[in-house]
């Protein structure tokens, strides 16, 4: 592949030569937006989904599972024109609800300065709208219920299972790009290459969705937060839906979860810890949705590199899928077509090499965004109740106010900007180092007053 | 699985209640090892090995492989009665021959106190000696040329790939164990499955086999050392074999292998780097033999559960594949099969019981031994040659002389003992905190005694 990737040709779009024939695997949220961003460049695109359309199909569970939508995610949206229809059904989240075991609630707004915040989205909606969009491009040709079998990079060649056909769909394309979820069959392929990192990590915690719903049409709690229960071994939290609804996530460990073994169990232990959310869920609801699912596994996912030869390229949750406690899963994963897309468009790059610049500029930013989701876990469920906790947060609120563009903290670097999330981190670590030589300086001057007053003290005559 | 697992039936031998099938899948050193075991037990063993039988074998790249055997290793041997023939035939290393750039020599014995030593074996031998010993069990089928296609632990289905045939071959049993290797095709499958933690991670060194040939029938170094060339960022290690020759392995950064691409250019590396062992491999093998392959990946494998249910197991470099630089690789699969063994044994133990204990206590193990593989590699490359390296050696020796059964150090605890390697890991580190609280004490105890000198020598009346 030593042609270049993208020149004018003077038809008015940037056409690839050779002209790319992609495959797209994997129509989620990540995979419909890859499609946009690659159908825009003139690319053929071909889209691959093992479920049936989403657009078409019953909600089974009949929960609307929501997301955080954060800057990374919006800019990606903005980028293929979707960011206003996206965010006028949204609902925004300027803080997090704190409710504490007795039923007591205080608010810590993310951005009290400039007033950003997360935006609530439900999945299903989103992805409708890229696959409307998707829709508009002759480009882009969508395949549902297409299980990708088996794959061949050297050979560009796909094989995929399709329900109730005994016999294989074979397919073939330049480029394969798999946004196939935490267990993605490309990636599958790909670990057996010599050099692939790779590592897939459970933690002890697993997941339950549940539900408050609408009450006289209208919310049950303040709309406008992410509503958090911390109990520090495990924790709830709450997003609300576009229906006035919430849906609550309740993450714990396995062998919590194990031990509620009754509706008793479950009411017991919801009085005990989540007194104020019992009579929203209703304890009717509450049982029937607790038992009538298990709770769900959370792993988390790294690798590098991302891409094999000009052959193929991992991105979202099958380059990094993490645990869902920063809110930027699908957020990294929209970053990533933001990226891939950029880099592709700069003159003069060839495949190989557009391929190999997006695993090194990403993986280390993948691993940190992993990393820090992880962290976020053990402060979202134990520190946000600790006194350190606010007064940090005190601290860094009011110096991003004096200094807006110099002290970014953390949460806010992560969620508001679009910094790599490696200088995220690092950017924390110089806060914590400058932070420290300060309260060492004062307490340094602290200890040289107080002795040279005490010297002055013993020298005064009597 | 509530039945218990080996019970007495009066008929001389610890016969399985049910009898267990066990599909042993992989009849390398510890596939076949691990067949031995079972057959032992009363069980009936097929023995699947996806290469043809290395007995009758064309040896194809005419080097003989050797590894170092150590205690682990002779303990599992000595259970199936097997020590004593492989040592006859192996060849005792009693430290490590340290040759500088300039080709001058010196020794670092393992353990000048009881002279314990690594046995450098052949592993072809090794494995016939064990596949041998397998045929005189009648209950040990052994079927060679059968690739492992797929695997459905729940039904204990297999499904083999033959050469030449086009229809796979099916097989069924109890419990799959899977001894394949680096890259199992068993824990493919394991990975799938929820809470199933693994990793794999390349080293950005790659390796390349050459050969210092026998001279007039003799060794042309002396035979009982592992022989070290550490040159910081790269290394060569030779092991005596038993044709006099040496097995020499040359591992190094990939680009500096890449950078090698003319026979000039390997000479002259050789000259600066290798100067005494050019000579010894001659200028025309080393050429040959350097040109004829390319070095090969290097990787470590981690996972976390070792079983799944009652169904299937990992042992080997299957469940902890490492790199080769501490010698335990084949030495840990071995003890595997030891522990496992054990285990099984147990009274009134049922098979998931025995698994989940057979996990339980070997992870931390094995991921330490992980650990220590890759740290070695940095000793035995750089710090080999450095002075507080060497300061340690005499003082861990001298400290071991004294306390034989108290101050074992690192390296003689995970070669000269079963102890489990997390607790040699923790060994070591009392080790380091002794040694570090007494210089402190007797740097404060310098400190104050030269103080009370000085103020001493200040009041001393003129």
């Amino acid at each position: 592949m030593s042609e270049k990737l993208v020149q004018s040709t003077g038809n008015g779009l940037h056409n690839s030569i050779p002209k790319l024939n992609v495959a797209v695997i994997g129509a989620g949220l990540v995979g419909s937006l890859a499609a946009l961003n690659f159908a825009r460049k003139g690319y053929e695109v071909d889209l691959y989904e093992y479920r049936e359309d989403i657009r078409t199909a019953e909600l089974v569970q009949g929960r609307s599972i929501n997301l955080a939508l954060s800057q990374r995610g919006r800019k990606a949206l903005s980028e293929v024109g979707l960011e206003e229809q996206v965010l006028s059904t949204a609902i925004p989240m300027r803080g997090r609800m704190l409710h504490d075991i007795k039923g007591n609630t205080s608010i810590v707004l993310y951005d009290p300065c400039t007033n950003q915040c997360l935006y609530s989205v439900g999945r299903k909606h989103l992805n409708e709208i890229l696959l409307n969009a998707g829709e508009k491009f002759p480009n882009i040709h969508h395949h549902f219920e297409h299980k990708l079998s088996s794959v061949n990079f050297n050979e560009g060649s796909m094989r995929f299972k399709r329900p109730y056909e005994e016999k294989y769909t074979e397919a073939k394309a330049d480029l394969i790009v798999g946004c196939d979820g935490a267990f993605s069959a490309v990636r599958q392929q790909m670990i057996k290459n010599y050099g692939f990192n790779f590592s897939q990590e459970y933690i002890e915690h697993g997941y339950l969705e549940l539900c408050i719903p609408s009450k006289n049409n209208e919310f049950q709690m303040p709309a406008n937060y992410l509503h958090i229960w911390p109990r520090d071994t495990f924790m709830m939290i709450a997003l609300p839906n576009q229906d006035k609804s919430f849906t609550v996530t309740l993450s714990m460990p396995f062998k919590v979860f194990a031990d509620i073994k009754t509706p008793k169990d479950l009411l017991e232990f919801f009085v005990k810890y989540y007194v104020d959310a019992l009579p929203l869920i209703g304890e009717e609801k509450l049982i029937k949705d607790f038992f009538k699912s298990k709770p769900q596994h959370l792993v988390s996912i790294k690798c590098n590199p991302y891409h094999y030869e000009s052959k193929a390229v991992l991105m979202g949750d099958a380059a990094h899928a993490m645990v869902p406690y920063y809110g930027q899963g699908m957020n990294a994963g929209m970053e990533d077509c933001s990226l891939l897309s950029s880099i592709i468009s700069q003159k003069e790059i060839t495949l190989d090499e557009a391929l190999l610049q997006y695993t090194e500029t990403r993986w280390r930013d993948a691993h940190a965004i992993c990393d820090l989701a992880m962290y976020n876990y053990v402060e979202m469920r134990d520190l946000t109740k600790r006194f350190t906790f606010k007064c940090r947060k005190f601290l860094d609120t009011t110096l991003f106010r004096f200094f807006p563009t110099t002290w970014v903290p953390l949460y806010n670097s992560v969620s508001f900007t679009s910094m790599p999330y490696n200088k995220c981190i690092s950017n924390r670590k110089w806060q914590d180092k400058i932070l420290r030589n300060f309260f060492y300086t004062i307490l340094s001057g602290a200890f040289v007053t107080s002795t040279a007053l005490y010297i002055m003290n013993v020298q005064k005559p009597n």
